[in-house]
């Protein structure tokens, strides 16, 4: 297949946008990016959502974002795989530029959560689970990954505490992110302080919804002209696997199957190991799933990827920025914030501003390739990318 | 890029489905269509569905159904563009194979619309036009097709009478087809005295909403067996295209612009005229969307296109199953039914089953290539595929 380059990234910060629609934060996100891009022209545009339906009461939002951009003739399409649809739509923009059939596609994550109050909200968000068999429950995402974070603490007898090192890596990386929602440093002291979200989850275990947009310029490598702005950074894989989307259907729930495979399929299409990787942006909507993240990319066996999070020098593989396998680089979905479908487009993005060396405060010290992963469900779906340097 | 065929298409009858759920008629569908391909095994589903998220309460169709489908471990993602839906999955499918990404992927379109009562659906509905612009002065979609078909009338001097021609032709056709929502042709009498639903469209120029699903299955020419069940038919083109999503922006209301773009589009790419094709499945949601269409794509002038549907032999290029441009062969949107996200599918199924020759009394003579068009909104999404046999 077609090498296939990201020549534009551009995003809004992420947090509470009252003031501003959701057709204005997605062209705030799109006008960066084709800024970014040197000007290129998109034939079409992949728009990663997951809630703008019932959250909104916008639908449509390929031809209305199209329009709004004042690219009204290209090609467009929303694409949704609940927490994973930012990904997802980087991939089918991905496959359009591979085919040959564009050559230059617009990938926009755009999530207003914020309007609302807080219950619609995870009436919502609950639809992404599955409706007969656990949402009639009462089942929520959230009471979901409280009962794989009990179990796993049951499972491997592991304290809670020992999550912390998440959500410390993820606000302290934050801390230097100017589009971070949280931009502060937490102690494990106030860790353990938080209040009770949904036991054992508490307030620093569970990613704050918010709005936010995020956009990508994907072209062929050849069609860019000589010494372009930036350095090029190419998708050498992706890939996206589904797993069962009700829990109780699974053998084992606490193995991330669908993730594991598509790191898998995705290090085969680079010709790599994850261990070739110089950081790793994952899904951590949930602490939990953080660490079922790192065991499931097979950087940690099973019931000891918390042990990576941990303050110190104890384990060789850290997660920090200057250790061997950084994480949530700009404050991941804990810190920077989780704005539904567009959290996977802006884990793509941070990737590729650390494979341009310009991350700042943030930087990952000699970061040549990245792990992007984001999850729909309890890894219902995965959608994997590996973005390098050429 | 590579040959993109056809191996298998599935369908289950269209109407009120309401003792089977969204996922049980999205399944019949598959195991139609993978029966019907000879058990090839797909690694990626791509659904078309428009209203699930906020009619059903279901999101994340993608794992759902390819997890009730026992198709767990595929890939699989939602994609959205109002009735194009469908249409748009089409397309994604089709890049992924076309990209050499996947070699075998199934499109479902499926939709749920006859569970819910009216006004809640029509409000579904309405998420797909603008909402900050249009929906929040009580425009809904109906609305918008009256609109256009009060402007047609004035414009072109029409009377409504004139308009019969397209729900004969549907219903005509309908009445042979086992999986049409109605089976029963219409005369000029019953169309000229039906109930009014929003001045001037009557009864018969709205398409029902309407239950159901409908599957393909797509690979590459390569892939199957020398003496394949089927004769081999190829996607010779694919275009998809938006316009502006409201009305009020367009200068002339009455050229459905990205409608004739696709068109153009796709028949470049498969190297033919408009008028090479033996048959053209049109999106006739409303009488005036059928006009419209022919008009875009060239078949008729501005405010001529109903002279096409007229009775006898006055105009050379006639619409029913023996004339020389058969439009809606199995009933089209007014007769077969319009399930939404599905509909798009229902095209390309009822376009493969023309190109085989085994339509029955639905069949058109000596077909070989087919012009397949959904529209979303007022054609403010439009997805042309041009399919042939090999």
């Amino acid at each position: 297949m077609t090498d296939v380059v990201i020549a534009g990234v551009g995003q809004t910060p992420v947090g509470e946008h009252w003031d501003i629609s959701l057709r204005e934060l997605a062209l705030k996100a799109i006008e960066a990016t084709r800024q970014d891009a040197g000007g290129l022209a998109p034939q079409a545009l992949f728009v990663g959502n997951m809630l703008a339906p019932s959250i909104s009461g916008q639908a449509h939002l390929g031809a209305l974002i199209a329009d709004f951009a004042g690219l009204t003739g290209i090609e467009a399409s929303a694409v949704e795989a609940a927490g994973a649809s930012g990904g997802a739509a980087l991939r089918q923009a991905y496959l359009a530029v591979a085919a040959g059939a564009v050559d230059v596609a617009l990938v926009v994550g755009v999530e207003k959560m914020t309007d609302r109050t807080g219950s619609s909200v995870e009436a919502a968000i609950t639809t992404t689970i599955d409706g007969d068999f656990e949402g009639v429950q009462g089942l929520t995402p959230t009471a979901q990954a409280a009962l794989l974070m009990r179990r796993y603490m049951y499972e491997f007898e592991v304290a809670h505490e020992c999550f912390a090192g998440f959500p410390l890596i993820a606000h302290a990386n934050g801390e230097s992110n100017p589009n971070a929602m949280f931009r502060k440093a937490i102690s494990a002291e106030t860790y353990r302080r938080a209040g009770m979200v949904s036991d054992p989850l508490n307030m620093f275990d569970v990613a704050p919804n918010a709005d936010g947009a995020a956009a990508l310029l994907l072209t062929r490598a050849e069609l860019l002209p000589a010494g372009f702005l930036h350095p090029l950074v190419r998708i050498s894989g992706s890939s996206m696997v589904t797993d069962t989307l009700a829990l109780h259907d699974r053998p084992d729930p606490l193995a991330f199957h669908a993730a594991r495979l598509s790191v898998e399929r995705a290090c085969r299409q680079a010709g790599i190991l994850p261990t070739d990787v110089n950081l790793f942006e994952l899904y951590d909507a949930y602490s939990i799933f953080a660490a079922l993240s790192l065991e499931a990319a097979g950087f940690a066996g099973r019931g000891q990827a918390w042990q990576l999070a941990q303050d110190g020098d104890a384990h060789p593989l850290r997660l920090n920025l200057h250790g061997s396998l950084p994480i949530s680089t700009f404050g991941g979905l804990k810190a920077r914030g989780n704005p539904g479908g567009a959290t996977g487009v802006y884990q793509a993005v941070e990737a590729v501003i650390q494979l341009r060396g310009l991350a700042g405060k943030n930087q990952v010290p000699g970061a040549r390739r990245a792990l992007v992963q984001c999850l729909g469900g309890p890894a219902s779906s995965a959608v994997t990318h590996i973005i390098e340097v050429i």
